[in-house]
């Protein structure tokens, strides 16, 4: 296989500042630290598999403008394989600006989505996903997601999605049948099982299609079921500092594969997820404190 | 002359949102529109100057980063000329979040200047400034600022000064003897002469060098006076729809030097400068709505 695990979803760029103040009226501040960073779920989780050493693709749609540029810069230096992003001539990516008030984390985020046109099945490169281990892809660029769903179940690649926090939409049920892994937050699987027991939401999503459901709860670890009958919890790993929580999910999301994709058990991948979702807090920005498979191991040691 | 006017000064890059409200709390809240657009008030006096076409050159330090890269090739497709431009490794430029409320265009301004180094008298190439009829700079990058303006008289090249809103500083005077056009914010002018009172101001910026003074109020215009005991009021233009008062100023002084070199008696450098500075209101961003040279044309002749 060319690739461990090949994305699909939504990149975008955000400015973010740490500030004093959120500022509820006009004024002029300066910034403590500003980072401009990568994000989307999806994107996110391709960068932790590269840092970590995996071979990995990202399959969409950007703009031509300065932050479709940035983009593709990114993924390039990370290693991510840009080969099967569509640009759109004169369209433009997703932005957002970021506020972190340094007293308490909180955050004002103002966000653009840009006009790019989403990723069109006709767009999805086949032979990138044919040369797969592993399809991730969290329902953006619906129709595209389904078509390459498809592709993946016919090539006998695995079918990684992504139940993100607020993003539950009941179109997603159709597409579970062909899941192999979901991994949710909480809420979505809550929403998706209309209860908050998170057994009881597991087990509705594993009668959905997948054979392996994770339910993520942040600080307070994650349960991962499978269709063997497996059931456990995950804890949290805690680091001396957390400065962003931002991307903490989404490194867990493409540790958690890079576990799969290498042949670990589910109880060292979800083990090795949190360490890796723990160690990516240490910076601001949801990709700055991604660790090598080095710092992992080193944590993982302690 | 190879160069109308070269520009000595920092460029920066903003990142602009309108929004429904200025974010007090934490939120999280969609952009009405968003655009990208480099700053700096001597930056966008050459992007004026260039949109007018006329022949420009920037001095700048800039860093290697994401903006340093956006605010080079901004110049560049401008045709601002980017010889003259230093960039420093591994350093960031100066970048601004700002949100703008749709209701009363009230700003927040959140700014990150960068760790790009200053400009030294070593980095400013004397070649572009010998090759120039008028040297612009407004005091920073004091050390070139100083070495500039010295080259530039000696070799009978035209300086510039913009006395910026809140930019006043003492040692400035040790400049303004070598300085030919002095135009100031009126709160410049003020601090500068310590009196409120324009004539008075304008009188004490004359003595201390300038041949000619232009005090900016904005919407109640400018005022000018030379050496040779000329004083008049120029009204400020209007357009249907301010959008954007940002850069209005640059880009009055950008207009106003390029009548200067292009031989224009001083009402006629005011009138066409009021109408360009109106001109550049009608659209979000500091520069996306400056005229060209027959737009400016159509409305000084209505």
């Amino acid at each position: 296989m060319r690739f461990d695990v090949v994305g699909l979803g939504v990149s975008t760029v955000d400015l973010i500042f740490t500030v004093d103040q959120l500022p509820g009226s006009e004024m002029v501040q300066r910034a403590g630290e500003c980072v401009i960073a990568g994000g989307g779920p999806v994107a996110t989780a391709m960068v932790t598999l590269a840092r970590l050493g995996a071979a990995t693709a990202m399959l969409d749609s950007i703009g031509s403008d300065f932050f479709g540029s940035f983009i593709r810069s990114e993924f390039a230096a990370e290693g991510v394989d840009t080969g099967g992003l569509v640009v759109a001539p004169g369209r433009t990516s997703s932005k957002a600006s970021i506020l972190v008030r340094k007293e308490d984390g909180a955050r004002a985020i103002t966000f653009s989505p840009g006009d790019a046109p989403e990723l069109t099945p006709g767009g999805v490169r086949a032979d990138i996903i044919r040369a797969s281990k592993i399809l991730h892809l969290n329902g953006r660029h619906w129709d595209a997601c389904l078509h390459a769903a498809r592709l993946a179940k016919e090539a006998g690649v695995l079918v990684s999605f992504d139940g993100g926090a607020h993003r539950y939409d009941p179109q997603h049920r159709s597409i579970l049948p062909q899941v192999d892994i979901c991994i949710a937050a909480h809420n979505y699987a809550a929403a998706f099982a209309g209860t908050e027991d998170v057994a009881q939401a597991a087990k509705a999503l594993l009668e959905a299609g997948p054979r392996i459901v994770v339910v993520t709860q942040g600080a307070a670890g994650s349960r991962v079921f499978s269709h063997e009958g497996e059931a456990f919890h995950q804890q949290a790993y805690r680091v001396d500092r957390v400065v962003d929580t931002t991307g903490a999910g989404d490194a867990y999301h493409g540790a958690f594969l890079y576990g799969l994709a290498r042949g670990f058990a589910l109880e060292e991948s979800a083990r090795f997820a949190s360490a890796v979702a723990a160690l990516n807090t240490r910076a601001l920005g949801g990709r700055a404190a991604l660790p090598t498979l080095v710092e992992v191991e080193t944590m993982l040691q302690q």
